[in-house]
């Protein structure tokens, strides 16, 4: 093993998570930790402030302030959604990245995020070694979709779930509350996975969640659908159902597509939300009652001061077994979990060759998933049940919650 | 003073909050100790259920779920929307009323609501007086609206605004996060007073709040509102708005009915809701970039494990002096807040005549709320910021909130 000496880098990428920034406390910190680091680094924005050579000097931070990152939602060093070009038809922005990490002598760089970011990750290394440029690459799991393959689940999903599942038992309370017949139609993000609306069924487990429950893993049937309503409708009076934003006709049709109109991005990709509003506006065309559509957004993932503490902890340790990883030689890897026992709750952590978590997709197993709505079986409880576990937020002050404020100090470009 | 002796009723009324069970909890475990309290009665959906006869005998219940009733939302026992007829006009009602009360030798009346359940109240007071029967009515307030008058403030309000202020922050780490322009418009409620809308400005003060804010107490402008906005995103190349559902133009037109069309209700009443959407869609029209509308909906009435410790606590209070201010004599009051400080914070309860906190509304004070969508001053800072500390929530059972399990056992009809 070579004696690698040098700085290290982190970037945060994708859509944030309640976590995110545990995982980067855990980089941070253990990498301030390591000889052989000589500076730890921040990229500003992911990739991209790679590409500008923007970067913060995360040894200028207290060491409170890192820790205080444990409980602040989304990606304090800024994120990106930004797909790097297939190197064997592009390769100029790698050398680009080549450039500034021999720049500034990066030896270790840890990325954070989801499927694409893994890939990045992977392409980075390959890359470098072609090129001879000893740096120990190491990916570091983040999504509240949990659609990360290979790995038992990922950090940020269990906050996620633990917020959908609480949200559904409150609105539950709410919306039995008036002796009138009405629908709630809540829906939970999930582009092609559905482990996070799915986590409405640990609402049910406690006898107060969704009535009807709709993951992108099956194909959506409208005539099923106001068939199965009805049934809800004519033995309880009131309807709560669950959907997922991604979910999809046999054709292939999102719903805001099916009932209206699809919105659409710069880009001309389908830009989800709007599935509640459009299925609440279909079902007011079939029944006489009032319909609610209700859309947990970006509340979902930001909402930290319901993380679960068994994410909280286990984001932090990914990054720094990341980073223990890395100084010890292990390179184009991510750290994941596998599932040792669900009761006692007991994971190893494991490190997984990025090529086989890179740009695949863990879905929720089919066989878990009850016919015509009625939500997820024991299995899935018993699989989601221990991520969820404790609190861990941040102190309040002012019975407000006190983020980490960190001061950002920019390195110098060379 | 006559010593009545029969059973005490409670009814919950409007829209749940956070804290609306804490107020049953402080009646029903403080007239379980009364001993001129021969029976306990909770109303199945209100004044609906007592018109019904249905009642849930609430003596039948164990006195820990009573006590997590204080950390429970929404109305446990059921609530309704129904206005009574004007007694002078139409009496059926309050006859069928008397005829119950004396069924049931009900004594003691306890009605939980805002403006129009006090005005219910009100009203069946005089009625039973003139009619003869003694019966004490003490009106408890509820509103996260925080629009009952007469009173500094009232329970369900300083729990919806931590709910507003917490979800800002953790909004403003999401929404900062991508280094591209964006607008993120978020709805709250309140159709006439903005108190909650404003409880953003707690976040502002903790250096994460709105960029704008718009209150229904200021005609909204929108020529004004695209000037402002396009400062910000000038300025900071992001912007977040905060707007209340029950903003209106000077001509009086909700923000849906001026940028598209406007939902009724059954009863052709403005429903509102999709103002933030609304919003959203003309900012696309003059803007190029990317606008997403967040609606808090019913999570902001309901999500009791944010509830405010003082709250949690008043709520419960103010539950408990309705009661031994009705069994020592007291009627035709609603029990209320007179703020003594602020800094530290102190209150005295109070018991307002019902005909004072009946229909009439209590908006923020104008010289509290900046010129052109800029917030609000230090003077409602100091107002709301005692109102949101501290936390009381569920305790957790297999991490997810336990609520209170009543066996609501039904009194036989006589």
């Amino acid at each position: 093993m070579k004696n690698l000496k040098g700085a290290a880098l982190l970037g945060q990428s994708g859509g944030p998570t309640s976590v995110i920034n545990a995982s980067a406390a855990g980089v941070f910190t253990e990498a301030l930790k390591q000889e052989n680091i000589t500076e730890v680094y921040g990229a500003v924005h992911g990739i991209r402030g790679i590409l500008n050579e923007e970067f913060y000097d995360m040894g200028q931070e207290d060491l409170d302030e890192l820790l205080r990152l444990k409980n602040t939602p989304s990606s304090s060093i800024g994120s990106v959604r930004y797909k790097l070009k297939n190197p064997k038809k592009d390769a100029s922005e790698y050398d680009r990245l080549l450039e500034v990490f021999r720049k500034y002598n990066i030896r270790y760089f840890f990325y954070n995020g989801g499927n694409d970011s893994m890939d990045t990750c992977n392409k980075i290394s390959k890359y470098f070694k072609n090129a001879g440029w000893d740096c120990n690459v190491m990916g570091v799991p983040k999504t509240i979709d949990n659609d990360l393959n290979i790995t038992d689940h990922s950090p940020g999903y269990g906050s996620a779930a633990k917020y959908v599942a609480t949200s559904f038992m409150e609105l539950y309370q709410d919306a039995m509350v008036y002796d009138i017949p009405q629908v709630t139609i809540v829906e939970v993000m999930g582009r092609n996975a559905g482990w996070l609306v799915a986590a409405s069924a640990l609402a049910s487990y406690k006898g107060a969640g969704p009535d009807l429950t709709y993951l992108p893993e099956v194909a959506f049937d409208t005539e099923e659908f106001l068939e199965d309503l009805k049934a809800v409708l004519d033995a309880k009076g009131k309807a709560i159902v669950a959907i997922s934003e991604g979910v999809k006709t046999k054709e292939g049709k999102y719903l805001p597509e099916l009932f209206g109109e699809l919105k659409t991005d710069a880009f001309g990709h389908a830009q989800l939300g709007g599935a509640a509003q459009a299925l609440a506006d279909e079902v007011k065309n079939h029944f006489d009652l009032k319909v609610r559509a209700i859309e947990f957004s970006l509340l979902q993932r930001s909402a930290a001061h319901l993380a679960s503490k068994v994410d909280v902890k286990e984001a932090f340790e990914v990054g720094k077994r990341a980073v223990k990883a890395a100084v010890t030689g292990a390179t184009d890897r991510m750290i994941g979990f596998e599932r040792v026992s669900s009761n006692p709750y007991k994971i190893k952590y494991k490190r997984i060759p990025l090529t086989k978590a890179a740009n695949t997709e863990q879905k929720v197993p089919l066989e878990w998933i009850k016919p015509r709505g009625q939500g997820l079986t024991q299995e899935f409880i018993d699989y989601a049940l221990p991520l969820i576990q404790g609190d861990d937020k941040a102190k309040l002050e002012d019975g407000l919650p006190r983020f980490a404020k960190l001061k950002k100090v920019r390195v110098a470009k060379k």
